[in-house]
């Protein structure tokens, strides 16, 4: 395993949920030379205050030529934003990084814009909180997660070797690289379509009952995502919309297979799909 | 709030994952006359080694004509049968609960077979296991659960009053009393509803992809109850086969919204049902 530079300059774009708990969990690795850009300079007082952050900038053209890495969690769309306005700051040879839940367009639109000097790892922590904020950022979240990376071919190997001890040192659990296109396509299955059904089981309920009487732990647990970021989500959703349409139809023919034996008072057929589930579902107990 | 006594004997139908919890709940409020009717000689050798049970037993004869309360937590149509096989010897003036997870039908058939000196007080405890057996059973399940009572108009009151005194002290955080119609209605929605969205979700996937590597909290979330007893859940959704099914279709509809802001790319759209979803899951956090 790489031995890392404790010493690295790193600098995270938007100390959200997100970047706070990069900031937390790189704090907790060892490294102290950590930065901060936030628009927010209230956050930045708090990230500073708590110690996660050396220092904290609302403008990153101080900061990101001395800076060895760039972790930028940010809304999808902000990051090439973010590019454009600061290319000409970025230290020549250093690297990127991202969280963003989708890639594929998401990479064509940075990739656009990127100085060629810059080498851009793109990545995918696979845990989050349903939060918004510093407040709710959490290093225990990160604790044997899985790690999505999607490497290019431009990508040097040893910066591809570099994030991945980085991130074992987070403490994730498990590190896979794919392609960008697999990426959305599984996403689509493992998160976004999660993320629709609880949204469309809430939104669901017959106003004004009192429902919160009659849950048990299955309601709250299928629905916990339902408190969703409207502005981050709606993007995703709409930046992965053909994988999303595929695993929402493909939910729906299974659904469709239940109902069926409902309707036909088909116990046989109900038993053998709770089965079915039953061993799949098995599988994912670690 | 009424004292009840603790040396009162009280009969346990069914050791598994929810009788064994009854059992331990009511050992840890003080209760020590407790037995065990089970099949099984294994879970009843278990239970008793446990202390969890004074004495268990494969027949009902010798305890319940001792009995001052028979808790059933037996698959719903067992409830029946073993009614009509042990009608006689039940103790005069006992009270008679059950777990089950459907109301009306299965209270209809208990009613045309009970004898009119017992009281049956139906209930339905909001918690559980995706497993089964003894060895899965917990009280602590049930701290500050919902539990549902559906009283009939034969009940006596000092009878339900003694129920929900039992049920606080067992650890539970909220009884409600509802019709059985209504709780079968309510149950469609916030626990089989849930059930058929999970097992339809892990049924879903695409055999043979690694998906373990790309989950989140959320797909583990959504999907823990796809492991699902099928002799149990195949019951109970027949049961409460036009609640359930009305439930499907009510998601469905709210899913078909969904589908078509994205299709769209509305991402205004997407975000008011994103909001609305938010909104009323905030709710339920407590």
């Amino acid at each position: 395993m790489t031995t890392l530079n404790k010493e690295l300059n790193i600098t995270i774009v938007g100390l959200g949920v997100i970047g706070g708990s990069f900031a937390m969990a790189l704090h907790d690795a060892g490294y102290r030379n950590l930065y901060g850009i936030d628009i927010d300079q209230a956050t930045l007082d708090k990230a500073k205050a708590q110690q996660l952050i050396k220092e904290g900038y609302q403008d990153g053209k101080d900061i990101l030529p001395q800076s060895d890495l760039v972790i930028f969690s940010l809304y999808p769309r902000l990051v090439h934003d973010f590019i454009v306005t600061h290319k000409h700051h970025f230290k020549p040879g250093s690297i990127l990084t991202d969280a963003t839940g989708v890639k594929k367009f998401f990479i064509e639109d940075i990739l656009s814009v990127l100085p060629a000097s810059i080498d851009f790892v793109f990545g995918h922590p696979m845990a989050g909180r349903e939060k918004k904020g510093i407040d709710f950022a959490s290093s225990s979240v990160y604790k044997n997660a899985n790690y999505i990376l999607t490497p290019l071919p431009s990508n040097k190997e040893e910066n591809l070797a570099f994030m991945e001890a980085l991130i074992m040192e987070m403490g994730f659990g498990r590190i896979t690289r794919i392609s960008a296109d697999y990426h959305d396509e599984m996403i689509a299955f493992t998160s976004q379509l999660p993320h629709a059904i609880a949204v469309a089981l809430v939104n669901s309920d017959v106003e004004g009952r009192e429902t919160e009487k009659f849950t048990g732990d299955s309601y709250r647990e299928l629905t916990r995502i339902a408190k969703i970021n409207e502005e981050l989500w709606s993007e995703l959703f709409l930046e992965n919309k053909e994988y999303l349409l595929k695993s929402i139809q493909t939910f729906e023919d299974q659904l469709d297979l239940i109902k069926a034996a409902i309707k036909n008072d088909d116990s046989v057929a109900l038993k053998q799909l709770f089965i079915k589930s039953t061993k799949r579902r098995e599988k994912f107990d670690r």
